[in-house]
């Protein structure tokens, strides 16, 4: 993976990016615009499947490093993506039954470059993250990761729960973390499993929940509600580290 | 605990901030400022212990918001420190064996948060910090801890060696994280615990290793160094909470 430039302005050097094959997560595009070279930045935008908004001239103002967006800003990934397939091959490579984690919407990179350095470390084979909603491989995501963003492969996917059922079809099961599960203790995570981690505000979408097979849950004794994404991550991936490397067979 | 006004500048407020017994987590002074009033807030500050730092007007002008620091900025704890007793008294209250974590130099207040947070949901009685050399209890710290200041203590201390050699004699085993222990799942970490948690960059201090029982170690798979400091927390302090509430007697 390459460190690429984060920020992207101005109409020739956002259609040259796209035209070069980097990786854009987000499109900004003064609302209203509808001219020549902007709707060929909008269709190489769609041909990507980046992110687009239309936003307020003041919007993109306040993004724009040298005040000449003319009318686009872009924000291209800081890494590059990897592909749902290369977590599955890691996996394959290593001889272990899959073990990958679903982020469903984790919004503060700080989070996300930990959990992609806990991922590492626990021995995942990969992330997977949604397009939208959620943070990119910013280069403050990398920082977090401590480096581990080289070696952990991350995929972006325009759909969790379509993913989670492709998933399925290769044999894994998936499991979230909510009060309302299975003391993780108690709970069998061992064999090809999907660790899905919430938002930092929401938690696990119905819709992505639905699609888990069980439901767990970390012990909780305090008085507060929930414990920080990036930390309950970690307690659940050891967890399942703990089981299917450690633990006596039943 | 009540939230206070962080920075305080200025001859005057200072030195009312330590009459009126506020804890003032740093103070910082013009260098070669001698006058009668800057020895008055001097005598002060060493009454408090507080940390002193003589700096250069261009410092102290970057850290006033007014302008007229009068060659004097303070910086008050958001919230008021506990005291190592009152940890004990937690656990003795709850009737359970002292689970506290020692922080031996968490400079992000951001992990300090966490770590906080993390300690209320895992049931641990409270969090012992240097005063030197780490985060205190700031507006930032507070934020990330998700409201847990409010109710774990956090107990600030001028030597943690001598408060683990006060703890050893009321009791309490200390164990910290490192390449060279015994796995965590192996090593019996029940009865009255001090966690030990190293700094980010430097793990856990020369002096302060020494001073633990056992080392001990997450087992890790990847290609970087080490964990988030808060996630590891939160790891080790979660292979407690199984340990001391959900494994079988062995």
């Amino acid at each position: 993976m390459r460190y690429e430039e984060l920020t992207i302005e101005g109409r020739n050097p956002v259609l040259e990016a796209f035209r070069a094959g980097k990786t854009i997560d987000k499109l900004f595009v003064l609302e209203g615009c509808q001219d020549g070279p902007v709707r060929t930045i909008l269709r190489e935008a769609k041909k990507g499947d980046t992110v687009i908004s239309f936003v307020p001239k003041e919007r993109l103002d306040q993004m724009s490093g040298t005040g000449k967006h003319q009318g686009v800003v872009a924000f291209a990934a800081a890494y590059e993506y990897a592909e749902v397939e290369d977590i599955l091959k890691n996996a394959q490579e290593k001889g272990e039954p899959p073990f990958v984690l679903i982020l469903d919407g984790i919004e503060d990179p700080h989070n996300l470059g930990a959990i992609i350095r806990t991922a590492n470390q626990a021995g995942a084979h990969g992330i997977i993250i949604p397009k939208r909603r959620a943070a990119g491989l910013t280069a403050t995501a990398a920082k977090s990761s401590a480096g581990a963003i080289h070696y952990t492969p991350v995929a972006k996917v325009t759909n969790l729960v379509q993913t989670m059922e492709e998933l399925k079809e290769q044999g894994l099961w998936f499991v979230c973390a909510d009060m309302g599960g299975e003391l993780m203790y108690r709970q069998n995570l061992t064999g090809p499993i999907g660790l899905v981690i919430g938002s930092e505000g929401e938690g696990v979408s119905r819709l992505v929940r639905e699609k888990c097979d069980f439901i767990t849950k970390i012990p909780m004794f305090g008085d507060i509600d929930s414990l920080n994404a990036s930390v309950a991550a970690g307690v659940l991936a050891y967890e399942i580290v703990r089981q299917r490397r450690f633990a006596k067979p039943q």
